[in-house]
């Protein structure tokens, strides 16, 4: 916990703990249970004493990590102790034509469906945010940044659009991924279920509200792996956007800071002000791509139960999980934060004195002079420093007025399709809420 | 070269070959010509001229890849002998609005193009392969391993249908990844285009039958992650099977065999036949999961071109395309070359001396005489070692004949719901085969 | 907690908990006030009671760590609660020249040596446990196999030397990894110390029993990093033994089985006996690469303290300590519960019938018959099925008997120098004790 | 080839090519012949025949590429070239006893052998351009930054001696990494070779100038791992440095640049000077991790020849290599070409406008005016903004003249240890030196 704060912001930290987990397993009994019922192959009432013994409040979390050591995984340990609590006839009927791996297999997938929910929820807000972003600084002049080195204008806008669109593709695929439930008994078969196997699977997914998958995938990990993947891929376009943040809010380039009461400041240091919301959404990002790794080396299940794979997927899903919800959460909080400095955007393209136009400048006075000594000219200007526009105007070659020059040199004139990028941007982003 | 054989087996080591990328770069300058034709930007006859000029043959990676360290990437060196190629007045249409970026990222995604539909070639002959061997072993006893002990029966067909499931999906993700054109010049604005910009990147695309993207993705590498994500998830799937191919392969198991004229014998070791095909599958598949990760650190690229990021993409990019290649090219040599030997696994079933069906005598009994009479009469039974059917029919508590504890010990008939999950998968199969 | 018992068994899951860092942290703080009193910056006694506040029970690491997502550590709050726990005129000396970070870095060093501790005892108990194997079965004849296929004979004992000799390089190199103290202050000058900066520092890293580096290292991570390599390493070097030990365990093989009162039982399936150890061992030690992987992404550090990748570490570096822990304790269990069955390896040997020794026969014939007619007549004779040595003793071109077929298809004769390797693997092991 | 330039820049690549590995396979052969005829086994004159065969001149990589594919290794082929080639009598004593995996793994270390020798001659031509740094810049001011916001002053000397002494340890630790050769026979007893295994092992090795393991190491990937742990903590320094070196390059901060004749510039946008060099030594680095994860996971090879995991070791591997070679030869040009704008680093810490010296007046003033009145009246200072000086000499509170406030506020009083740690840094490289 001691990290948590920092690491593990945000709400699924509790969507993915011990007691979420117990829950989830006990509604996958429990939802066993009724579907052996809706078939017939369990008195309901005997269904009905399993589900109410699945009130997770009764079992320690602790006491069944413990006990787990002895089978290799905590179902095991749960599934005795549920059978004790359950109590009398109804006993025989509890986990009924299940293995342990059934029943971690679905609650690892009822507990990415709630923190996927979460996760979704502040990655529609950033989006939100970044849609606002984009919108209002559809013409906001900034420059335009490659290897790190100013090369021409953008907008703000722009950029903003391109974080839009790179989270919100990010999002869409990791809404897309299909999270189905696990039933398949010793060996995949349900042969102790006889002729009702296939359909106490079709109950037990609609009873859970997973999908049903054409057969059990116990050693096919494909739905682990999509989740893994879709996750990184959020990850990543997080540390796209949340590096971006805190490269514009070096003290030298100052075109965004995050302001929070009480938040990034520095006692010693009173001129500091920290992104901190930024920086740990990084944090959280970065440390999605070994975990993916993990998951899918362990896709590599044995036969039909694998001796170790499996296990190994636990702790990263979960963190991948909880790491995936606390940099989506950072973020959200960073751009809640946000204050945009204009001015030093404008200030900033100004630094190299015009010479991020000097590209438009050659290229609208080739026509006249010829695009060689356009570019000879220009280049000319640019090396002698000082103020460009009375450079180029008093240049003999040229045959510009300090108006033109003026108006070449304005990066706001020069900014291409980024208003159309942006609308475009904005209208997907429309069309795909309207989708959820 | 060396490593070739085994590692980068197939046909995707040519299509993603420096000729091949060679190629989808002038594809994409010849492209781009094409559409500011397309819309009046270029004379078309300039643009006639550079396309004639884009031949590859004309051109040496290897002298292009040594120039390509002056400027960081080997689009700039060609964008210059290109335009020497050209001459004349057309040579200034040359890579007319974008920039080194657009280029590469647009070449990476025919390359990915061509070396996907080579690699789903060799998916769609596994899957092919997989369901004659899921149908024709619909009823095959074989052992079920669950933590590599023998649990209790299965068919060696629904094995075969976990297989195809698990291919089968992980292609069709693979086959939906949306392969888009990039075109952004110098910082996404497409300025030098003037009011042509998005006209000419949707002539651009078009021309390619590459997608087209709403904005440019310079810096947004979710398309590239897509990408990788799905590869590895086909290169997980492989590795399960062709790992599950060896085992089943071991001298102790002896279910399959590789039979290769020529292949996997030893001069030494008359008495070997290793199943090579399926060893280099997993060797391939091995490598995917730290490339993936590469490639997801890589996505958290600066402002509008990253300084290194972009760059460290092109290695993995390739190598993972390779060697999921290789690990399908493999998988499908190994599946060619399978011999299934329906007789060993069952006889492996027997080992255990009918075991494996204690849990099914126990239930079947359990009504008549009581669980727990039954289940230690029959736990007595199977410790006491010899004929188990005999053992169980001459014991006083359970009351069987000897045709009906050998009926109970039939493997064949506990395989629960074994054909319908086979009957299922094969089904789902032929419906996405329609599709594609 | 649900999932430790499988995935953090052992003593370090403790020792890198909250409390445990807690307690690091504070001891970090006593430390440099104690450093500073040595060199006269900070009165004795308001270090003394600096000391005394650092009693880790007054604060609450769930507390600190939410008020840590302010300013993005669990170090600034703490020292603001210290502060206030000392009081007074002491209070001002509390966390003097200091920066979050350094608190920070040395505590995780003094965490990483209590951790380093415990999973080298486990290590050690392993390591005598292989050289016990190594020793006991120095002639015990096993099938070596070669890509999961029988190749020639060798010995379970050196197969133990070869555990053992790859456990114990690992263990040595973790031994080795320096972990030094960390303070620099805000940006690594000690600045606010003035001229004693350097002898506060040293003090700090004595009073500590750390390593004392030439100078801060707040960005440079090698010491992060070499940790990371050799906790890899070490779950690299469980991977390998955990899996020999599962597929040696498989049903069908049967040579080795883990034995203990109530683990590894299956309730339903009574003839099961899981190495769940062995299990539990590889399930953690998959882990690790993915958490390596992080960690040495996470060494590029911005400037004098890195914007994300510091906090990217404490969770893989936390995470990888227990994995290695609880694969290290879960292979110490798999050897204590280890039982050999060397009639089962001897049978293994025998189920090629001596196909194994025709390298060996052929060999020892060739002198008197010629290479290729001993080679030609001993790979018919192992074709033709049946009793070798009667084959072998009939063939008229190889002029043997019986005894001396049988003596050359005995493989405890063809061992080689197994014998040698195994009193030299445990040689080096004893000198190795010696020096520890 | 295409992309060698950025990624596989320097010697390395030459020498973990093809023929550079053939080369290593023929040495390991002609090694073994004459190891065997040193302890008598092979005549000779037998060796000398088979030493003068091995010359890779008459190989093809590329052809036994091909044929690899049939035995799953390129040893196996050369073996029978090779043996082609001797003819005769002599033929019969190639690869004496050796296996496949002997003369890869063997060569594996000679080709790694050669690498490392050229990736520290570029690591130490590295250190000493950053001795030179830290010496000539030992006074500099700069501005320490940290989560990229100003902090504090440094030096620029203090900040390449922290370079230092993480490019220094990291090579320390990769030039500590011992090479040993292999030689086991086909299960690693070198039963083939009778009572002399041993002998020909150790004669083996000292003929190669490799360490002599005690026994084979087949399956114990330590030495692989140990490497590639070494080699990923070098690209994690170089990560670091070059990641400095671009962000001190920035437009905006502008402290560095690499200066080169027609590298780094852009023909269409003049004013840029992108630090090429820089940005592909990251991109290099960049690749490590996910190498050094997929060597990791490798390590679980099963028995006594893996089925996958050692052929996955070799594209790796060779990459790992080639990676650090190019990272290595990159931060070498960079630093080559590096110019370090003093007065900007200057102009930079006094863009605060002295707030970086805000803690030490405050500091200075604690004693006479109370640590409370002198914090707020600074703070006070800071914010009202314009010269900090003249603020401070005027504030009632502070009894400041302006002379004794400008000197409080020169950043070169203020910079702590940093000139010492300089001075030990560049000790202990001198010392290093002379030791290697």
């Amino acid at each position: 916990m001691l990290f948590d704060g920092v690491l593990a912001a945000g709400p699924v930290r509790e969507l993915v703990s011990d007691s979420a987990w117990l829950r989830a397993m006990l509604d996958a009994e429990a939802a066993l249970a009724g579907a052996c019922a809706d078939t017939g192959l369990v008195p309901r009432d005997a269904a009905d004493k399993i589900a109410a013994a699945c009130a997770a409040a009764r079992y320690d979390p602790a006491e069944l990590g413990r006990a787990a050591a002895d089978s290799g995984n905590p179902a095991a340990p749960l599934v005795r102790a549920l059978t004790a609590e359950v109590g009398g006839e109804a006993a025989r009927y509890v986990h009924l034509g299940a293995t342990s791996q059934d029943i971690v297999d679905t609650a690892a997938m009822l507990v990415a469906r709630a923190a996927r929910t979460a996760v979704l929820a502040d990655l529609d807000a950033c989006c939100d945010a970044l849609a606002g972003l984009a919108g209002a600084h559809r013409r906001t002049v900034q420059a335009g940044r490659t290897l790190l080195q100013q090369a021409l204008p953008t907008s703000f806008g722009l950029v903003a659009a391109g974080w839009l669109a790179s989270l919100s593709a990010a999002g869409s695929a990791l809404r897309s991924v299909v999270l189905p439930a696990q039933l398949g008994g010793a060996v995949g078969t349900l042969a102790s279920l006889g002729a009702d196997g296939p359909a106490v699977a079709s109950a037990y997914a609609r009873r859970l509200g997973l999908a049903e998958p054409d057969l059990p995938w116990h050693t096919d990990r494909g739905p682990v792996a999509a989740l893994a993947d879709a996750l990184g891929r959020v990850c990543g376009s997080v540390a796209k956007i949340a590096g971006d943040l805190v490269l514009l809010a070096q003290t030298e380039v100052g075109e965004v800071s995050e302001s929070a009461e009480g938040a990034g400041g520095s006692s010693t240091m009173p001129h500091k002000q920290n992104p901190v919301a930024a920086i740990s959404a990084r944090a959280a990002a970065l440390q999605a791509p070994g975990m993916v790794s993990t998951l899918l080396t362990a896709m590599a299940h044995e036969h039909q139960r694998a001796a170790g794979a499996w296990h190994a997927e636990w702790r990263p899903q979960r963190e991948l999980l909880c790491a995936t919800g606390s940099a989506m959460w950072w973020l959200r909080t960073s751009l809640a934060r946000l204050v945009v400095h204009a001015d030093r955007m404008r200030a900033n393209v100004d630094l190299a004195g015009g010479a991020l136009l000097a590209e438009r400048v050659t290229t609208a006075l080739a026509p006249a002079v010829g695009r060689l000594t356009a570019h000879d000219a220009v280049a000319e200007c640019v090396r002698a420093g000082g103020d460009l526009a009375s450079a180029l105007a008093g240049h003999p070659a040229l045959g510009l007025d300090r108006e033109r020059a003026a108006e070449l040199l304005d990066p706001a004139g020069y900014l291409g399709a980024a208003g159309e990028f942006v609308d475009r941007a904005l209208a997907r982003y429309d069309a795909e809420k309207e989708r959820r």
